[in-house]
């Protein structure tokens, strides 16, 4: 595949621990480069398979598709239009629907790198800034097994940011309505958030409640327009030869704040960035 | 009552047909009147009281609540400021949660005259115009009882305003979730609508479906501010001698509107206003 | 195109005047048959089409594609299932954002047949009976050139059911904020209704309002899904020779509908369907 | 006044610095006792009006108003009935519309004592557990003279429940929007939200926004009926001799959290409730 010169792009979509070898076998062959996250698991691989694709002067997209959703892009807008001023305080409310199942707990890396990485990228994107602490309240709530395989299921993460923005990321892995994926941003002029997703708008009301159908149940329902998006975006900066709009970059940064959310959990304090990654 | 002259003014809330009588003696007296709606179910006896009331010079105030609400207030507001511009379209929606005692519907004048009586007065106040002409759909569906005392308990009617701005008014005798009063008026550069009231906000999700309590059952509930609001205002009017927010002609306006609408349902035709009082 | 044996169907979205007669040469050659709505602006001519596709067998599906809609679908779902009883009161409003060029408008065969066709179609999937009598209130409230042109430009229609439920069709040639679609359904047991729908769910809080974007402005971005749907329903009924889920009967009757709501409105009184029709 | 043997119970408003001394004269005296929330900035003093409570058997009734906020209590019930299941998640927001001048600031103990404690009993109510720990995210966001008071504006506060819930309380002194009051809380059966409060229910569609008026400004105009709830509760606990619904006990834990909040933020690190008040 690799060897064909009519190929110039490829899309990993492997299991997480193929990622970086391909990365690194793609960019030394010349392709331009779509990864789902996260690049690996160990940030000194990660940086590896980055600095393969800097050599290689190849384009890296990073799967992070919920930037590409319409709501979340408007959160964003709203914040970086000025529309609500400076952020000061950041809700990223991410829950599946169940559980994964337990073969893929046991090898997913963990909620912080597995789940939880889609919110660190978004938390980054909504504020267009860096964090620089985060500090893991985390618990096994849903499912015992969870536990016994010595990973959470339930969390709130707090993010303090460079510029002095907090941000709380709420994560379950059980939400028994369906997929819960809300954003919201106070900032110095304005507050903006965005809800759930649903297959319709109707509303039934009875002697008993007033009522809506349940949201989309899960990311293939939720997302499916935002992975069509990334996609495009991707296909038009290797057309254009222009910038990613998710870059290597971005997946490095996302995966640190997992490890620092992991290593809060573990220690029972606040975690700096500076402890993963050094300066 | 009426000899005490320590008394300035008096509130009628006794049954309909006696409104007439004791508006008139209570004129006699020289008090201020607050009567609730209707004057009275016949039009000739309403002009007596109406009369009466004039050559005593004293205030009468009509107990159409609905306009001190500060929901319907508001949909009036963005009229009356121009802020949805000319008024093109009404849809006023009022829905009982279940029919009257059978008593009550026999000496109750009808639906029209009893129920939507609040309603054709809210679509003048809305739209601050006059209605020209009424086409009444009615049909009895909730309960045949009803129709067995010569009533109906469904309706739809129709009402085009002298400046061309047209209504719907949408009437139920059972809505079995609650109480039902909405109104929306679609502008020229705009439009407003407003929706029911509810005892919380709280929005329960589960694995069934996203719901909410039902609303305010009935007006006792719903429109208790509005009660409070009326009263305030007659006593405001008495005390500082100006004119009453709701008048004598209002409640002669909103009867004969109804007036209009039952004989459009007997003769299944638009019905004009000048019909129903002359010019 | 229609001597080609290697086509089994075909896809008429021309402008109305050659409908009929494609569906004719259309049928006399076998095919299967989409025609965009209406059959024609005549009733007679509208005959002469289906009794062509009566003779020669072939399938015929008319593109009322908002029946394709997930929120369409969905009250209808309330009704049919008797998640809200028996119909009573049906409001359905559908409000373009702007008056099509007045060209369009002169050939259009009037706001009854080009726009509201729609909305008796969906009066009658939604309720699921005929409905036997029509009474319109019309007027020219948004563009003076429109009346000029013989049309009318805002209406609300009163339809009468054969079972007793009664519907308001709320028709405007403009709705500034936007593409206007909604429904709503009031049964013995309940209500359902539907919204309108958005690019995003972001709501902004600022110091002068709490807001949201405008809906999707027009039919090609709100019923883009409605329209893939359709397409896909014809293309199994023919693939499985099943019934079309729109045949040319429910093209007739909603063109019936609309030659009476246009009489109704010139002659300013309620018209049955069996004047236009027949029995 | 506490003198007079006509009178039975004494409500306390009075600045936070009295609460203490006036409770315990009030209890030598025989009256039943409601005070406004909290009863010392000092946990010591605090324990000293308590222990002068418990001697003269007086009743006292602390001023968590919040809890008899319809809203709140409906909240509470989704837990408490088990409508939700157990609780994992909780998040509580909690936003001024403006700050305090800078005099109140100064004196008022600091955000957490002084706004934050309404929170942290709500916490506690919603949750109806213990809180074992406590980590707090702050910063000085909306306006620097408040940080020169040596006060924050601006947190993000971490509860660890004993049962193992958690939840996010969010606090501005600023919300431009208005007064941002509302809970949440995921459970194992699924989830309760509530929102802020308004004073009319009117969306304004225009060619800009789909948009409503600000919520309800402050807490006088937010919890008038909650303050109104709050003196009834007491005042049949007075007459009935039953327990008051919010306790001498809830004012001291709320004061605790609100205590290891502050260490927390001062230190840079999680809190346990035992490093505050011993065992």
């Amino acid at each position: 595949l690799l060897d064909d010169p009519e190929i110039d792009a490829i899309v990993i979509c492997s299991s997480t621990n193929t990622h970086a070898q391909i990365i690194e076998e793609a960019a030394a062959a010349g392709k331009q480069i779509f990864c789902e996250k996260p690049i690996d698991l160990s940030l000194a691989r990660t940086d590896e398979a980055l600095a393969a694709v800097e050599r290689a002067g190849v384009k890296l997209q990073i799967g992070f598709n919920r930037r590409f959703d319409a709501n979340y892009r408007r959160v964003r807008q709203a914040v970086e239009s000025g529309e609500i001023g400076t952020p000061h305080l950041v809700h990223i409310i991410s829950r599946d629907p169940a559980p994964p199942p337990m073969e893929y707990v046991r090898v997913s890396g963990g909620m912080f790198v597995d789940m939880t990485i889609h919110d660190f990228d978004m938390a980054r994107y909504l504020v267009g800034e860096e964090v620089e602490e985060v500090y893991t309240a985390a618990a096994v709530l849903v499912d015992p097994a969870i536990g016994e395989a010595g990973d959470v299921d339930t969390a709130l993460i707090t993010l303090r940011f460079a510029g002095g923005a907090m941000a709380c990321i709420d994560n379950s892995r059980r939400a028994v309505y369906g997929y819960d994926q809300r954003a919201e941003v106070l900032g110095s002029r304005g507050a903006v958030q965005t809800g759930n997703q649903y297959a319709n708008a109707a509303i039934i009301s009875t002697g008993e409640s007033i009522r809506r159908d349940l949201p989309l149940n899960f990311f293939m329902d939720r997302y499916v327009e935002s992975f069509v998006a990334e996609m495009t975006a991707f296909i038009e900066a290797v057309r254009d030869d222009t910038p990613t709009p998710v870059t290597g970059y971005d997946g490095r940064m996302a995966l640190i704040l997992a490890l620092a959310a992991r290593k809060s959990h573990r220690e029972g304090r606040p975690v700096r960035m500076s402890e993963i990654a050094g300066n």
